[in-house]
């Protein structure tokens, strides 16, 4: 019950499967906009506004993933004894996203 | 015992209070140090320079932090019914740290 | 004489519009890589990985991008008069870069 | 004359010294809170959103050198013979902000 509707109204940064890929499927979109807008020799500045944009929506989605991952961790994570772990790999990947790869 | 070695060995972001204040005031250090080398004129991309490493100290506070609220959830969140607040407000401020503000 | 040596030794962030076109190619490549791991359920640090690692190609080609307008800002904003306008633009963008959208 | 109506009127990111030394005064006030923050053990995500202020406060503080920097290079850079290596540099400062350090 509880956990339906955890799913009909998602909150925050939480994303379903199917939202996650109809956002990588506009993020691939983008970046063939952007292929298109430096073969045509659009102006820079406009490239670097598509660009932000991809960036953004990028962190989205990593927000995303990272929010299941932390909801798992949360419910599974503490009885699985891997809590440590899951918690180090998720600030590692927090450290990566801040720091952009 | 398992819990005993984990606090002696923190891996990763893990930060003591302790530690988390020393590398505060050295950041209030390195602030002060950057008013001074604007008043002095100094050429601006030395002090670009020292901005960049004062965000990369505030990211490094900011992960210890998260690591921090990221291990008391696992450990107590479930038990208090309040894992997916304290998910959602972790995500929240990976967001903002992510947009900087 | 002097721009062929520009463009025999690329320093820094220097991109050709060649080499800008296939590092977004290799983008979207990474980008329908990243749907295919969603699609496979794939473990989400190694999905978040993948995205960092598209978040520094995508900085990469914007620096290539701003260099360029630098560059050509250099040359000829000042003789068209408009160096005070292309310099508010190349920082509203990199703001922008900044704050991730 | 110039230099005046530039002065009274700054666009976007530009900064006087002024501005650039009382944001940093502020800047290391803030850090202070936080500081007294972690000492009082206040609410993790409380303190986050804080740091998160102190960095959109330094990308300011950034952008507005790089703004200045990037002023007096349109002006002077060219006639010095120095465009190229003002814009690496340049460059070289924002791919570091990106990347925090």
């Amino acid at each position: 019950m509880l956990d339906d509707m955890t799913t009909a109204t998602p909150r925050g940064y939480t994303a379903t499967k199917d939202q996650l890929q109809s956002r990588l499927k506009r993020i691939e979109g983008q970046v063939r906009g952007v292929e298109k807008m430096v073969e045509e020799d659009r102006y820079c500045i406009d490239v670097l506004t598509q660009i932000s944009a991809i960036q953004a929506a990028l962190d989205k989605v990593a927000l995303g993933l990272l929010d299941d991952h932390a909801r798992h961790c949360m419910r599974h994570g503490a009885e699985e004894g891997k809590a440590d772990e899951m918690t180090g790999e998720m600030m590692a990947a927090v450290g990566r996203l801040l720091r952009r790869g």
